[in-house]
């Protein structure tokens, strides 16, 4: 069976998976998404990524396409017919199709896409040395807590990192700091061995993996500040990584260049690396984590 | 013959025409477009609306999907098969169908969708009233000056706008100045009959109707200024209005509930629309205006 896509009520073969041109999400990027993890099976903080998907689609006032319970039956249908056992679900909601016009439109239905992706756990050789960062200023709308598909900025920072030879871009806000990567969130670990991410508000998408970490590193008894930081505070760092659902937690070994720490991932980011996966293996245990 | 969209090298009935799931355009707002105007059977600047097209394609780094001798044949073959003589062409050129990936895909073809609407010229009640606009803190991204479809922000200020009973919001920087409407320029005439407008950067959409009535107003001994204007300026002014390929010139007499002027279209609004509706008109004798 080739690999399918569910779309707006209906699982297609993905090649043949298609919205209508006037799909708003389409014409104004007006709509949403979600990457859920998914490890040897389980899918990683559904429940919390259902949340945000709800938060996204109520601060633009799009209703939910369908129940949670029925998005759950879809992710474990699509995963079921891909054979998908480690990759990801990958979710768009957009307010709908309706004649161009920037106004909402009136009696349209939200649209819903969903697909899924085998995805090979991290590489071994960027674990091993670390991935490089370089620092871009943050040029995004003031609404980044939103996951919305309004991504251009983000992705031509992160085409900007790749042609410099790095792994992901650090967009830095007007006073000089930090907000975070192009689809990752940013951390630090100071010569005080606190654990430094910055705060979430409307300047960055408050990462699931973020919110998970911050849980296992306090279960750790890790000391941990929520506050921006700048780029030189990153360079002096004693450790620095990324995290997001598809790198779960990186580290970071250059920025613009510069190696941060001894230029060798950091201690404490290998232990939170295995105590993040420790977490993810322990969802396989817990019922009703899954669909 | 059912309305027809131009999808990739292919007529289709408008309903039946869709892009890819993972159209970059889709998923990540990765995509430019025109709206260019139709005025009796004439394609209204339509050299200008492509000059404006490449560029957008260029800062973007997205060659375009195919020369403008096509794009101009396909515009005319719309227009022909849905029988249009006033309204407009869009035209949405997005980077490709591409494994989602933030970075630029190798080896994709660029996309291009066309389409055609019938519009009425703008309604006379609102012209002989004028339109009411708000006023909102400009929250988009630094890079407006690049059509792209990345236009969520603008929208949900077109529906705050639309939900507070006005026509149009204009967005205004940190400084209190008038950056733009969500679709529309926006101008003033000062008590001393001076025609101000804000100079095109990065934090506007450079208008093709802005730019052929600055050339329009020259033309007719209007003194004009290019420059940023306060939101108390505007309400301060004698006239305003705001111009865009849908409106042309549009007068507006009220800004955040506040009459401005005497409350009623300008005088130099009124002469102006005259004079660009006489240089559209113009165009329909110029050779080669037309594909």
């Amino acid at each position: 069976m080739p690999r399918q896509a569910y779309v707006n009520g209906r699982y297609l073969p993905h090649q043949d998976a298609s919205v209508h041109i006037e799909d708003r999400g389409y014409q104004f990027a007006d709509g949403v998404y979600e990457v859920v993890p998914v490890v040897s099976g389980i899918l990683v903080d559904e429940n919390l990524h259902l949340d945000r998907l709800e938060r996204s689609l109520e601060e633009l006032a799009i209703a939910m396409p369908m129940s949670r319970r029925a998005i759950k039956l879809v992710s474990a249908e699509l995963m079921r017919r891909n054979r998908l056992t480690n990759g990801f679900v990958y979710m768009q909601v957009t307010r709908g199709v309706a004649p161009r016009d920037h106004k909402f439109p009136l009696g349209v239905r939200p649209a819903i896409v969903m697909t899924t992706r085998q995805m090979a756990p991290a590489d071994p050789k960027r674990l091993a040395e670390g991935a490089s960062v370089i620092t871009l200023p943050d040029i995004r709308w003031k609404r980044c807590d939103i996951k919305s598909v309004s991504l251009l900025p983000n992705i031509l920072a992160k085409q900007q990192a790749v042609a410099a030879g790095a792994y992901e871009a650090w967009m830095v806000d007007s006073e000089g700091r930090v907000t975070e990567g192009t689809s990752t969130n940013a951390w630090i670990v100071t010569k005080d061995d606190k654990l430094v991410t910055r705060n979430a508000n409307n300047a960055i998408l408050n990462g699931i993996t973020r919110i998970s970490l911050l849980r296992v590193a306090e279960s750790q008894g890790v000391k941990l500040e929520e506050r921006p930081f700048t780029v030189n505070e990153a360079q002096d760092a004693r450790e620095a990584f990324l995290t997001s659902s598809t790198n779960f937690v990186m580290p970071v070994t250059r920025i613009d260049g510069k190696p941060v720490g001894n230029g060798h991932p950091g201690i404490l980011t290998g232990k939170l690396r295995e105590a993040y996966l420790d977490y993810v293996e322990s969802l396989a245990s817990v019922p009703g984590e899954t669909a």
